[in-house]
């Protein structure tokens, strides 16, 4: 057997997940075979079960890798002083992560996938278990670095650190929505959308 | 022929779209048939068809009925001097929408229901088409609202009110899915992740 270079094992696997990615945004998870797969990547039935055994397997390394780009532009934001405010960062997140720079998708097809994603979890223990585990880290990230808001005295208000995570987290996954189903969600949608709701301020009782 | 009250036929009506909303929520649109909402509702075909042709109008009928629960929440808050911040709001929206006044769903089965709608949209044209107008006419309701936190002196921000609006719509649609994914979307958590993201102001730059 002729000697394969880590780089040629990891562009063939590259291969896989980018094809696996748009058949699965295509069709959803559930409709999407292993042989669409193979037909998609234009691999043999061996070439691709030696990276991977099972579609499952393809859908929790494709997980994976998403949750990994997301957690890295958190970590890295958490990191800053003062960190980026959450119009900023949410608008050069969800940018980078529209722009196809996961999976080498387009936006849309993108964002396609994701919802997909979250369907299939509801009726797939498995990935319920996957994203379980990838939502409570992202809970902990995000709440560090709402943390730091707090230390750079850009958090005004006294609330719990884990809810205004979830709420960032949650305008992320609603922007994805809107992409997959109605497009147009251009950074600056979110980063204007986000500086109009922090400047709101409860109206004064007088 | 007997003659049959409204009534009735409103209360058949509803049992209906209750029991398919059920169907909807635990197996997704694709993958229920007419006769899974006749086994759960516990009617004849013959019953059932004087009332929806055919599965495509019972979807459309329960999208537009929760898309008017929701919308008519944000008309009510827009017509109030002043309105009722986003925090306040979303709490309100999201936990009446969630807590099952729409379709006597569970809260977690009801937005997982939403998750399903949104992963069938992407392949059924027709309900694409639906989403399309429920969402431009949501735009545009929401986008009142922001117009009248500008008039009331809450809004402090120089933006576009599209952006605004469909900013909170994502923070709307992001803890659906997760109320799906994950449950917990408590009114609260909600109403204090809003009011921190509102406390926020870019750091001064000194």
């Amino acid at each position: 057997m002729a000697r394969v270079s880590q780089e040629h094992l990891d562009a063939r696997r590259r291969q896989i997940l980018d094809g696996a990615a748009r058949c699965f945004a295509r069709n959803g998870f559930h409709a999407t075979s292993m042989q669409d797969v193979l037909k998609e990547v234009g691999l043999s039935a061996g070439a691709v079960y030696r990276y991977f055994p099972g579609k499952e397997d393809i859908i929790a390394a494709i997980t994976e890798e998403t949750f990994a780009v997301i957690r890295g532009a958190f970590e890295g934001a958490a990191r800053m002083t003062p960190p980026p405010t959450p119009d900023v960062l949410l608008g050069q997140v969800l940018g980078r992560v529209l722009a196809g720079q996961v999976h080498g998708l387009e936006r849309r097809t993108f964002a396609a996938l994701g919802v997909q994603l979250w369907s299939e979890t509801l009726r797939d223990e498995r990935l319920a278990a996957l994203l379980d585990e990838a939502y409570a880290t992202m809970r902990v990230v995000w709440a560090k670095l709402v943390d730091a808001y707090r230390s750079a005295g850009i958090l005004g208000s006294d609330v719990l650190d884990d809810h205004v995570a979830r709420t960032m987290i949650a305008t992320a996954q609603g922007f994805i929505v809107q992409e997959a189903l109605f497009g147009d969600v251009r950074p600056e949608v979110v980063e204007e959308g986000l500086r109009g709701l922090m400047s709101m301020n409860h109206p004064k009782i007088s």
